[in-house]
């Protein structure tokens, strides 16, 4: 079990967390906001943000294992790898730490938020929302491609390369080209709820409403998504097999 | 030979596969079916979604040699690496996780196979068809962009680097950008079969043909593609001269 | 203390800072000019246009720790890796180097500076300017930007991966997709001024004003951005931590 | 000198040069050719699918320290890392091997051929041309693109980092964003001339003029390029540094 202290936990969790959502909130930003340079970049900029988000917010956060997503800390804790109270400071410092990027996001489009006219783009910018609104498909997709992440954290361990942070970011990547297409791919409640909160209390110029509605989908179905994504990696022997093969 | 034990293989190959092709009939989902909120994302997302869906699929079959394709396992076989029958459970796990991961993907965008009017986008998702139809040019476009992926493969073996399964996804990705065109680059039975056995029996309001015409050749093409890659491998003493330049 | 020689410092930082301006000015330049094979090539082609540029340039400046930036060098200073008479040999070929890449971009794309009519893209290919002009708000952009990379680099020291520069050169591929929206990203005053000064004295036919009273936030911000990253990271024991986890 | 012999250099390099040129034109086939599934697939799609052709090419010549490129060889030759003979060796293998692999992506792209009309945009997908034709200008912005290449596997000896042959796939990516534009980044006479004299083998149906007036450019300026980068390598003292910050 990880020895590594809370007040550690909660320090590097918080600034990677909050880096991870500077640059994820900020690529919406830069890609759909009024008069940015890269204003209809794209989705696979857009994916290219959030996966490259990742990868700073885990170099930041490495000294504490970069969980940076409750569905991580849930996963982590139910493998016996860190304790209730730990999985608690996580929880605190990736949701705390959401918060701040998303307001230093705001802070650094400031001016374009102020010119865009489109309530539900600045929300975008904040929290994701379903292309289509029915909570029951919305809520398998994002299980779907939460289970896809932490499934990969768990098997990447028996994989040898040297790479580091770089082969979650690139999952990241993979999965929002992939899966984020129905519902933005929130894979993570902080990076949810956390901007979520920021949109309403921030004083952003015309904004609309944060659709608090929708807003427990992306916190349940993450959770959801890695806890099956821990049992079947707990049902197969992989944690065996990955040592045989490595030894 | 392998001596990972024909339970691991099926297991493995089925989960490694079935994450290939949720990620890859994922992201053709989002690029083109109808508001998905990366429609229209080009053809470059779609590279990186199946190159990327490689990387994640390899990790997870990491520890049975993740083939994930009956023409990588052909290979092997032609290469003494794997015994018949060992192949042959490879086989079965390509296929029946190419048919799991195809109906996730369609879970996963269950709402957009609803709004999309076009059954050729639908069945787009699952499998691939031609550009322009002709069966020897379609063959021969298969055969080419196997053969670079199977040869690659044999030939990686001998160069130092230790970037791990990204290096087979970027050769996916590759493949893709410059071959692709024609045919959508198959290049993988499973890939091609496995999809296509899903639409067929998958409720998808509004699908159209499966295509079975076509069917034949992005199974039978890639095999000989990665026949005539492994007799070039042995043809040239590749294999002894890599053994050299390690040693 | 790095022991290296001040005529290697010279040397180094200049080419290396002159190959990142040279890609770095000439994706801008692909992208926007007149007639480019790559006009209208989008955001995302920007951003990795400036990031394999510091790939480039980390390489060739790698004799001398590759800071290729001021704002680097400012914070290397700060944590007393290097002494002030060597940090201002870095300034100085951080500089000179910024003016000759730019040079040689505008020679590589004489023809198309010809062809193009609007002397603001021709400066565009130069210099940073703001998307919207709001000193306050362009100032908070570059600092928060800045602030990234910075910070990245000072706890990237502690994350264990062999990818060498490829790090670097993707924060700056995720700084530019997330960040550079509002103002461009400069997060580098050699990159910004080096070219201004070349775009005043280069005989650009048609060109326009130089902006020179935009040319000093791209200058001063980054320089506050290294600053307040350095001083986190001094303030929390990041250094110390690394140096725990790492034993 | 290396002890490889005339044999296998010309075995490895062929076959390596074929496959960079078979991605290489076939991404270009992808993207502009009539029907193809990627076309207007832009200049990102490009720049990746010639970097990956690399990359490729590099894994399958690693015996013979892929070259790949007769600038390369020139630049190697110089630094007396070859013998005159050796070069000549590597010269025919990637002549032939940049003809060959024109011919297989003409095969892969055979009805999109037919259903082209535009002569130009046949030729494009084999050969460069320049956006402006002014031959001064482009022989410039050739020598430079191949300047940086050529002067990056100098430098990069020095560098650690075990990303391999990945390392040089995103230097090629990188210069044809920035610097391609133009020209159309030939930085590789056989790259260039191979598939020219394919271009004007093949029966293409509907082909035009294979632009023979410009045919000389992309040959002689990138070994210029490639001189120009041996001789201020070796100018500076790198090497020996490079020695002395490895040990």
């Amino acid at each position: 079990m990880s020895t590594v202290s809370l007040g550690h936990i909660f320090l590097y969790e918080t600034m990677g967390t909050a880096l991870l959502l500077l640059l994820g909130c900020g690529v919406v930003a830069t890609a759909i906001l009024k008069g940015s340079k890269g204003e209809n970049g794209g989705w696979l900029l857009i994916n290219f943000g959030w996966g490259l988000g990742v990868f700073v917010g885990v170099y930041v956060a490495f000294p504490t294992g970069a969980h940076l997503n409750p569905a991580v800390t849930v996963s982590q804790w139910m493998m016996g790898n860190i304790s209730a109270k730990q999985a608690l400071i996580y929880f605190c410092g990736e949701f705390l730490g959401a918060f701040i990027g998303a307001v230093l996001a705001w802070a650094a489009f400031r001016e374009h938020f102020d010119a865009e006219a489109d309530p539900g783009k600045k929300l975008g910018v904040f929290s994701t929302g379903p292309a289509i609104r029915t909570p029951v498909w919305n809520i398998i997709t994002e299980i779907i491609a939460t289970f896809v992440l932490i499934f990969w954290i768990l098997m990447s361990g028996g994989t040898p390369a040297s790479i580091g942070p770089l082969g979650v970011a690139l999952v990241v990547v993979g999965i929002g080209a992939s899966l984020g297409g129905p519902t933005g791919y929130a894979i993570n409640p902080a990076r949810d709820l956390g901007p979520r909160v920021a949109h309403a209390l921030l004083p952003i110029k015309g904004k609309g409403s944060s659709d608090w509605s929708y807003s427990w989908i992306p916190v349940v179905a993450p959770v959801i998504g890695a806890i099956l994504a821990t049992l079947l990696f707990k049902a197969t022997d992989a944690a065996d097999l990955i040592k045989a093969v490595k030894a």
